[in-house]
């Protein structure tokens, strides 16, 4: 039942992979991949796992500030499978942290590049923190992975043909958060789930950034069934986590005028909040 | 017992004035006053609306988009009083919004300038959006302002001299937040309070864009009394607020390793959600 039982599993950071242009540097080159779409785009989440990786590889030396803290992603146009390029322009750098923005382009029929999107970011190196935790928060309550469904078996067809991502990813929905794919939306917009990569690729920064981009969508746990694309993404990456399952959640308090703030968490297998994210989606309902 | 009871309570619009370059309108002028300072620096938030003004007066013609609906700053330096500039960058002008980049600079000793911060957001029109609410979130639950603490006669001398924009604004705060102020924070990492401007400045988009970075950090609720710089700062504007007083919340969950991110809500006199916002903030404890 999976959206294209044919497609390979890739690999995360072959399917994130960037290269530094020979003749500029501050310009690496990807090439986006058909089977990590999320909808007719790229899921935004693995195109921010693509420019965070870019800024990793530039801000890797001689500074050593590898590790994204906080990225921020406007989504201008929907970036599609083929090549594209990520421009760097350092801003500040720093002892502790370097920030920096970024251009994530795609080239257009006609020769021209068409903007995708525009990043902010301040990069650090999360081992360098130390293990100070006061955190309130207490980490989401979820039924094992076991006892969790598969994303690619309980979706519906019509979205995992959409969502070829599902088939890159082992996702395991908390089954108190799939009522929509049998058409009983909980109404609390909520969604939880447990998330390791196929390939043993174990978490890491970058996959953090991917992660809290992975679940369907809240709007679908409040019954409205409309593509919900982002205007704007922030990722806090808090911790590097530990090995083992992810695990995720999502909840938005204000659906409201046709866009919602969607929040992220990614707890690891420590039972640490390795990261948080936000995101205004704007929800693109059928005209009646 | 006001930092300095002789300060002039300056207008809001004045404050965050901004005037085009005649010889490049995509630059704006504007000049930082002291009375405005949060700590050694110019308030975040007021630097968010005086960038967000520019912005706005960039954007509103032809395409109508003079509101905020996500605007992100990355702090890379502290603002002085003193002179200024905006350099607004379009990056798509769309149907119904505009995603813009901006330069927020002033001028350093030695001619040559310093970036204070760094600016990307997505413009549109609040009016045109309708009435549709599904939000599940609660205002907040706070005493009426009068049975509230007025921020200048509750905060210690040492915190209003290093804060006068405490003199600008009239800000109440729900006594169960701050227990802080005599050395019994409660722990819980909250701050809750009331905003009106003293001068009949009524609530708009862009006294959001302050009003979600006033109430006291919320690590010293958590008993961490030291300097909370901000790495960086996303706000939502979710609707235009009605007259009348504001209610402002300030939460963390994740106060870990010398960082913490707080969120903020700003509720109107109707019950609405109509400003949230993130921040991620790095804690400059002194070194022991």
């Amino acid at each position: 039942m999976a959206a294209d039982p044919s497609a390979p599993i890739t690999d995360f950071n072959q399917a994130t992979a960037v290269t530094p242009d020979p003749a500029d540097p501050s310009v690496f080159r990807a090439e986006l991949r058909s089977e990590w779409r999320f909808g007719p785009g790229i899921n935004g989440g693995t195109l921010m796992a693509t420019a965070g990786r870019a800024l990793s590889e530039s801000l890797g030396s001689p500074a050593n500030h590898r590790d994204p803290f906080a990225i921020t992603a406007y989504f201008v146009s929907a970036a599609v499978p083929g090549p594209a390029s990520v421009y760097v322009t350092p801003l500040k750098t720093g002892r502790s942290t370097s920030t920096v923005a970024a251009r994530f382009a795609q080239p257009a029929q006609d020769g021209t590049e068409t903007d995708r999107f525009h990043v902010l970011a301040t990069y650090g190196n999360l081992d360098s923190l130390g293990d100070e935790v006061h955190t309130s928060a207490n980490p989401p309550s979820l039924p094992p992975p076991d006892q969790c469904v598969r994303a690619t078996e309980v979706m519906p067809d019509f979205y995992l043909d959409a969502v070829p991502i599902m088939g890159q990813v082992d996702l395991r929905l908390d089954p108190a958060t799939t009522g929509w794919t049998a058409g009983n939306p909980s109404g609390t917009g909520m969604a939880r789930g447990w998330l390791r990569m196929p390939d043993g690729h174990a978490p890491d920064p970058l996959l953090l950034l991917m992660a809290v981009d992975l679940l369907p969508p809240v709007s679908f746990d409040l019954g409205v069934y409309a593509p919900a694309p982002t205007v704007e993404l922030t990722v806090h990456v808090r911790a590097n986590p530990a090995r083992g399952w992810l695990r995720l959640t999502h909840s938005t308090r204000n659906y409201a005028c046709g866009y919602l703030e969607e929040d992220a968490e990614v707890w690891d297998s420590n039972d640490r909040l390795v990261a948080q994210s936000r995101q205004l989606a704007v929800v693109r309902k059928p005209r009646g």
